[in-house]
This record gives structure tokens, C-alpha cells and sequence, in this order.
């Protein structure tokens, strides 16, 4: 099929040139690499939802509803589940197949499992290509599923314009401590089976929180800076207009309960993104990030080429690091200035 | 203080010197990075134990009962908590605190936290960099503490000999799910909490799932390629001597019980890799991981430096890719190749 087919096709929203893309983009065909950059123009316009948590926090019935509810208000919806654990990527060996399966005939929406393909690493830029071709096809909302803490939450953050962060009652202090390390990110929580003994008290802690935060009068956004590192870059007095006090939702997913609430708290953040001008600010950090990306890609698969093309072998050079006989912060200097000659 | 200085004071083990360059390390600052290539050719000698699992597996009194074990045993052990729940970060804001502080005033023990600092991003180069100060300490054993599936794991298989992994009994089918997930990294498994209702069919299910992939005949190894990706390269028959089957060992690690077990299942791993070259492998691996890291990172700086020079502004072009002005793919080339000339 020429490119232009291929591009057209998921433009226009076919759900077979879609997948069939994606697939060759986790392949790292060359050709798919080129139809994503053709389809560049067309993305920008759907709304990110990331949605982040513990395992058996539910993250995934309230995907599930969340897609009902976006599609009662005729949106079309892309999911990419980045977790192992949700039954949208086959995880869940032991528990019940939930009810996904319900929208798997509705065209308006396309569900994408980042984690059936035993491919562990890379998920960063796989994840941001899936969403792109999503964006592509004209879907109104991406929601990005993923489960714990740590990089997987911080590229969703860098990827989403509103992060709910779904916790649980009864899961234990250490569950509940973690939620230190995403206030930062949190846009939206959402405490989930809130019918459990321990909600209010989950509620309870978690808003305990966001007022230690606002008592220090500061606000932490972040941001890349130059060598892709993350970091709090600004702060905002919290009786600014410009202060997003994240919302506390209770949630009961498997009964539909709350998700309206939920779906309505995201509605207001995503306000608020647009009449501070903070979305126009996050698409163009996530567009700094994509091209560093890109160019970090292209030195380093240039710079390959070059020793390749030198009768270097990185394999040979890798066990003469590893038996300590050559210093791997002389040699990649002595490259990379070896390159810019 | 000289550079001799602080490198012969690390080399000795001083803590205090040791403390002071992490620091400086994660500042970023360059003479920490002359430092860090200075400490080079005396690393490579510790014995590096990743510990992962869901959060509330009780990893954190694991790893405290192992430093018990190790230091027994008349062994220095370094510990890295990249895990934002564990104790050691400070992060059990409602927990107890644990006895950790037990090792406290023991000088043969060395710990380090990586997720106080609010710094959410960039673990995975802080984290290498603060496992080789240790190494050049002479810690004998350094084990390193994450939270989660994904990137945190992946990132923690590549820095560790022994991966162990750490289940626990009763946090639900979702957790037991992401096993699937992590299967590929575990080099042992601990069943912790084994006191609790539930704990035989955790390890049942363990078993069970390392019994499918023993009859697949085929067992994953992850490596890296030239683009950052980590895939499976390679599959050994379950027959071989070569083959490695995950030991099951249950853990009450309050009550220290199983933990002799657990040291000995990481110390069989230990002369598994040593009698079947897999230690060498697994360290040419991660030179070349960390190669590459360095050289992408130089490759980058070059790249920016000379952006700068020509008063384009990332911020500029990253506002006119998310304007849909710019295509991203065509200005990384663009770059990447004249930089090359």
C-alpha cells in the first residue's frame, strides 16, 4: 500500500491501517516511521487522560466506564493500556475478563495493549506513537492507562493534559505513601471502591496532603529541561487564578458510581488548562520532549554508523568498559567531539 | 577539596566524602562527573542485588534482614532505595519506622535514597551513578530497592546481577497478574508475609506460571541494542546446564524467617552466572548501556550547544512544532546530519 493510503486510511479513522501501523512502528519499520511523521500535521487535537495507580486500584473499570460515559456524550475514544495487569493487555491470568468487551464492537472506539507483546522496554516512545496515531485518527479522547510509581507515571504525566491518580482503601500505609511522590503529577484523584471500609479515611489523608502542599504556597510543575531530566521548574501562589487544587472523587467503577463526577472534575481541569493558557504550556513541554527524542535518536544512530563504518564494534568496545581497560567517559567525549569535527 | 582528594576518600569508603559526592552528583555538577570517571577503574567488583514488587510486599524489611544476613556474614552491603514507599525515603508518612536505623551507626552499611529529593525523573542514570560510588567504596553487596512494574524494573534488571522479586499473598488477582510481566527479569522469587492466608497458592500460581514457560523451552534474556530497546535475544533449552529455573522461596522477613534461604537462593544465582559466563555478560551489558547513556547524553549537548550557537531556541521550535508549524521528524534529521558534516 503506497504512504499515502496508509495515511489517508487513518486519518480517516480505519481502525485496520491503524493497528496495522502501530504494530510496524513497534516493529521499527522505517516505512511507519514515515507515515506517523506524515500524520504529524493531523495530530494535536484530542484530549489526553492519563490514568495512574496502584494495581487493584480498579484503574481499568474505571477506564471502562469512563469510555461509556465519553461515548454517551458522542466523543470518540482511544485507550492505550500500558499496564500488565489490565485485562485490556490479556493480564489478568487469574481474574475475570471485565466488560471491555462491550465496546470492542463500537467503532467509535480503539483500544491499544502496550504490554502483550513481552516487549518490556521502550514504552515511553511506543506509548507516545500509539497516542499520536490515535490523535491521528480523529478520536476526541486518549486515555493512557498505567499502573505504578516511578517512570511509568512520570512519562504519563509528560504524555496526558489531565492525570487522574485512582487510589484504593485498604491497601495499607505503604500504598497511601506513595501518593507523596504523585501529588506532583496529580491533576484529578480518584479514590475507587469507595464503598470499602476506609474510604472517607483515604479522602480523608489524601486531602490531609493537599493542604500541607498549599500551606507551603508553592506549586510544582514539571518540565524537561535540556537533557531530559525532570524537575519542579515553578511556583504559584495557591489564591492565584492559576492554581489547580486537584479534586478528590469517590468512585464505585463497577457500579457506575461517581464516574459522572469523575468525568466532570476532568472537564474542569481541562478548563482550566485552556483559560490559564497551562494546555497550550504542556503541549508545547510534550513537543520538546518528542523532539529531543527524535534527536537524541538520530546522534546517537549516526554516531553508531560512524564507529560501525570505523571497524569499531560497540560489543568490543562494551567488554573492554566491562573489564574496566577503557573509560566509557573519555571515549563517548571523544566521539561525540569526533562527530561535531 | 582536590579531585585526588575526594576520589582517594571514596576509594577508602569515607562516608562522608561518599555522601557529598552523590550530592553533587545528582546537582549535576562536572567536577562530580570527573569525580565519578575517576572512581571508574575501581568499580565493578560489588555484587549487585535488585529487590522489586509491589508496593506493601514488605521489601523494605526484606532488604533491612538481609543487611543483617550480609553483615553477618562479615560482608559490607550499600543500599539504594529508589522506592518511594520504602522506609529509607522517608516515605511511610503513616507507617512505622522500621528498624533500618538499626544499621544506622554501622559503618559497614551504606544507604542511600533516591526519591527524597522530589526529584521524580532521571533515576535510572542517578541510580547507576550512585550504585558505582558504592562499588568504589568496596561495598561487597549493593542492593537496590525499587517499587513497581515497568520502566523502575526494567531499569533495575539491567544494573542488578540477582533480580529478586517480591511477591506477596492476598493484595488481589491484579498483582498476582503482574507477574507475567516481571517473569522475564525475576531471577528469584520471595513469597513474603508468608504467615498470611493465601501464601501456598501465591506460590502455586508462581510455580505454575514458571512451569508454562519452562515447557515453552525458551527462556528470554534481556539485552540492550543499539537503539535502547530491550528485547529478547536469546532462548535455552530448559535442559541445559545453562538454564536457570527461579527458585520459590517463602519470607516472614519481620520475623526473619526464610531470609537465610533467600540468601543463599541469591548466592546459588550468584555461582549460576559465575560457572555459566552469565556475570560476564550481564556486566558488558550494562558497560554498554551506560556507554551509551554517556554518549547520547555528549551527542545531546553537542547538538544543543550548537543550536544555541545559531540562536535557534528549543523553546522556540518546540512552540512552533506544537503549533503544527515544524515537523519534528524532518528538524531532528536536519540537525543530527549537519552536525555530522
Amino acid at each position: 500500500m503506497s504512504a499515502n493510503g496508509v495515511v489517508e486510511r487513518v486519518a480517516a479513522g480505519d481502525v485496520r491501517a491503524a493497528a496495522r501501523l502501530m504494530r510496524d512502528l513497534d516493529d521499527g519499520l522505517p516505512a511507519a516511521r514515515r507515515h506517523l511523521q506524515a500524520l504529524f500535521p493531523r495530530t494535536g487535537r484530542a484530549y489526553v487522560v492519563g490514568l495512574t495507580g496502584a494495581p487493584g486500584a480498579g484503574k481499568s473499570s474505571l477506564t471502562d466506564r469512563l469510555i461509556a460515559h465519553y461515548r454517551k456524550a458522542g466523543l470518540t475514544v482511544g485507550v492505550v493500556a500500558v499496564d500488565p495487569t489490565s485485562p485490556f493487555s490479556g493480564g489478568a491470568i487469574l481474574g475475570d475478563r471485565i466488560r471491555m468487551q462491550d465496546h470492542a464492537l463500537d467503532e467509535g472506539v480503539f483500544i491499544r495493549s502496550m504490554a502483550t507483546r513481552g516487549n518490556l522496554g521502550g514504552l515511553s516512545r511506543g506509548t507516545a506513537e500509539v497516542v499520536q496515531v490515535m490523535d491521528a485518527m480523529g478520536k476526541d479522547v486518549v486515555i493512557v492507562e498505567t499502573v505504578g510509581v516511578g517512570q511509568d507515571e512520570i512519562e504519563v504525566a509528560q504524555l496526558a493534559h489531565t492525570v487522574v491518580v485512582v487510589s484504593v482503601p485498604g491497601l495499607g500505609d505503604d500504598v497511601q505513601a506513595i501518593k507523596a511522590g504523585v501529588l506532583e503529577i496529580a491533576d484529578v484523584f480518584a479514590v475507587n471502591k469507595a464503598d470499602r471500609e476506609g474510604a472517607d479515611r483515604t479522602v480523608r489523608d489524601l486531602a490531609t496532603m493537599l493542604e500541607l502542599r498549599k500551606s507551603a504556597a508553592t506549586r510544582e510543575v514539571l518540565e524537561h529541561d535540556d537533557l531530559h531530566r525532570i524537575r519542579r521548574t515553578s511556583s504559584t501562589d495557591p489564591h492565584d487564578q492559576g492554581f489547580w487544587e486537584p479534586p478528590i472523587v469517590k468512585t464505585v467503577a463497577v457500579r457506575d458510581e461517581g464516574v459522572g463526577e469523575l468525568v466532570e472534575a476532568i472537564a474542569r481541569h481541562r478548563r482550566h488548562l485552556d483559560d490559564t493558557g497551562e494546555r497550550r504550556t504542556r503541549d508545547v513541554a510534550r513537543a520538546r520532549a518528542g523532539f529531543l527524542a527524535l534527536l537524541r535518536e538520530q546522534l546517537l544512530a549516526g554516531a553508531l554508523a560512524r564507529l560501525g563504518a570505523e571497524g569499531s564494534h560497540l560489543d568490543a568496545i562494551a567488554a573492554r568498559i566491562a573489564a574496566r581497560e577503557a573509560d566509557p567517559y573519555a571515549l563517548a567525549e571523544e566521539l561525540a567531539a569526533r562527530l561535531r569535527r
